[in-house]
Order: structure tokens, then C-alpha cells, then sequence
């Protein structure tokens, strides 16, 4: 297997905190986006889509995204689990890092990339070039604001977003959050149970990855 | 269990296709969106995200988002497969579908809902109230126009969109078409694959759900 990855993009950096906790290594190959290696014709071939994650498999198949990688991983490597051990707890996690992706993900990526000088006229990833739109950044931010707040409600009774364990539902906040710093979004000072949860999780090893 | 559904709404519907095509029928209650029974506080106790679909089960426990629904259906009733058989095989359709839902869904909900005349401040669905975007719409517009033709490369080589069977890709597929429609925006003319797929995923009675 190699795993196609970019040390400073939020969306491999998922897939690297998976692993890390999860005790896997995979050949890593670093894919330079800053100079868009990833248009190239030859990682073109390997991701039509021209994002990092990426997994190849053995067999030349590529998974090319990040929730279907962590996924599979968890199918190979059940232990520990950091999706569930049951259909039903399977359900509510991916039901919740769903609902984490929309409300915070997505919405620190608008934040971010309409904004970004470095991301003009490129404000979505993947093949086809998108102009920023200023109003979508402030979306975002609301969006963003509600998130946080929401999320500091839910952890005012449970150690981990989704419960008592760790799942890929904190890995997903964990790294929107990072994401969010980059658009100058904090956690807000009131938001208190999220901000010990952050500190709780930042300080893991895997949060290096 | 209780399926939480409104028969006009394009995520439940996903839902509904999925149980038709396993052959799975499970008590059904109306949520009806479109006098905001959703935001009512009995709703609020099944569902605080204000949104359908929502599966709660025996204990309790909801299950509020279409695709964590299909996959606590597939675990518990295997046959016929509609995500996958193999760790393999359930990564690439996730994957594939993840990619429909952002290139393809996602675009047509923004190019629906930041014009539709009923739903203005309501671009988002969910507890909070946006304002409607117009140049969101347009983008909507713009990446739909991309995903019809990249979808329809695809379909040259496949009869399915995930390769030779009926997946859960299908279903997404179909679904954003028809919301497509709902912003007058149609599979183009050009795209002869994705019409062929379309005609035929159409006449299954599954459509019909």
C-alpha cells in the first residue's frame, strides 16, 4: 500500500491521526500542493481528482478519500477502534463525524479557502478552478460560531465527542479546529468544555501526526 | 425502529430507495417539512438537527443521517449488497459516494436552495437560518455542469456507477438528478452515458420510493 499525503493539508492529516492511533504505517509519499504537484499528469493518473488522501492498494485500486480510507483501515486493524465494534455504534459515529464534517468541516473550509490569498480563484479543491466568494467566508464564520458553541453543549456530558472513547469523530474535529487557526477562528473563551476537550486531545502523540 | 421521512425531501428518499431495493419496510412516520414540523419541540427530541432522514431505534437511539441509516441496513440485512461485500470493495463505493455527495449533491442543494423562492434565509438546513447565496447558486450551477460530464466519462465503461452492480452511488446519483431537476437543470444532451444510466436506474421500482 502507499498512502499519498501533504504534511500541511487538513484532510490527510485525518487520515495520519487515524494511523497513528491505530499503531499502522503505510509507505507515505508527500504530494507538494503548494506547487501543484497534484495537476500533474502523473498523480493525475493515480487521483482523476487531484486531492491528497489518497491509498493505493496493492492491486492498483485507489481509495481518494479520507473517511473511506479510515474505513478500510479500520476493517484491517479493528483494534482500537476508532469507529465502532457494533452496527449500531458504527451508525451513530459516522451519523456524527457526518454531521462534524457539514457543520464544521465544511465550514472552516469556506472560512479558509475564500478568503486565502494564496487560494484566489481556487476555492474549492480538486480539477476545475472556482472563484472565492467573500459572502461564503462569513457563512462560514456563522457557521462556524454555531458549531462551536453546539459542540460545547455536547461536551459538557462526555469525555469524547462521540462518548467515553476516542473515534474518528474527535480526529475530525481535532483537525477543523487546526484548520479554523488558519482563518484566525478560535474556540471561543466561553466555549470552556471544548476548550479542555481541545487541550485534552491536542496533547495525545497522535495529534503530531 | 421508527423511520423519521418526508416523502418530498431528496435525502429521506435516498433512504427509501435503499429499503425498497433490500426489500425492507420499517414503520414510517411524516415530518411535515413543509409547515416546519421539524422545528417543532417534539421533533427537536427525536432529531436537535431539525432534519430528515432520522432512524430511531428500539432503545432510543437515533440515527439522524441518510448514509449512517444505509449503513446500519446494510450490516443488518447483507443481501443484496448495495455498499459492498469486501473491506475493498465498501472503500471504493464510499469513497465514490463521498465524491457524488460533494461534487454532485452537495452542488445541487446549493444551486437549488439559494434561489428557491420558499426558501429564502433558509439556504442551509438545520436549526440555524442562513441567507440565501445567489453566486453560490451559480457555482452550484457550474460544478453540476462539471460532475454531469465527468460522470458521463465514467459511464461509458460501466453500466453501474461504482462498476457492474447497483450501489449506493446509484442511489445518490439518481437523487441529486431529480433535485437537479428542481432547479431546471438537467442531465445535458451531450452526456448520452449518464441519459442511458439515468433511463434505466429510473425504471427500477425502487425509483418509485
Amino acid at each position: 500500500m502507499k498512502f499519498y499525503d501533504c504534511t500541511t493539508a487538513p484532510s490527510p492529516r485525518r487520515v495520519r491521526i487515524f494511523l497513528a492511533e491505530k499503531g499502522v504505517s503505510i509507505e507515505t509519499v508527500q504530494v507538494d500542493l503548494r506547487n501543484g504537484e497534484q495537476f500533474s499528469p502523473a498523480f493525475r493518473t493515480i487521483n482523476p481528482d487531484c486531492t491528497v488522501p489518497a491509498l493505493q492498494l496493492d492491486d492498483g485500486t485507489v481509495i481518494a478519500d479520507a473517511v473511506a480510507i479510515c474505513g478500510y483501515i479500520e476493517e484491517l486493524h479493528p483494534e482500537p477502534a476508532l469507529i465502532g465494534t457494533t452496527p449500531q455504534e458504527r451508525a451513530i459515529v459516522i451519523a456524527l463525524n457526518r454531521q462534524i464534517e457539514r457543520d464544521g468541516f465544511l465550514a472552516a473550509m469556506d472560512a479558509f479557502r475564500n478568503v486565502a490569498k494564496g487560494l484566489k480563484g481556487r476555492a474549492l479543491p480538486g480539477p476545475y478552478d472556482y472563484e472565492q466568494i467573500p459572502e461564503l467566508a462569513e457563512r462560514g464564520r456563522a457557521r462556524l460560531g454555531n458549531f462551536f458553541h453546539d459542540m460545547d453543549a455536547r461536551l459538557a456530558t462526555r469525555d469524547f465527542v462521540a462518548g467515553n472513547r476516542f473515534t474518528i469523530a474527535d480526529i475530525s474535529t481535532l483537525v477543523l479546529i487546526d484548520l479554523a487557526g488558519r482563518a484566525k477562528l478560535g474556540v471561543p473563551d466561553e466555549c470552556t468544555n471544548m476548550r479542555r476537550w481541545y487541550a485534552r486531545v491536542s496533547a495525545r502523540s497522535s495529534a503530531n501526526a
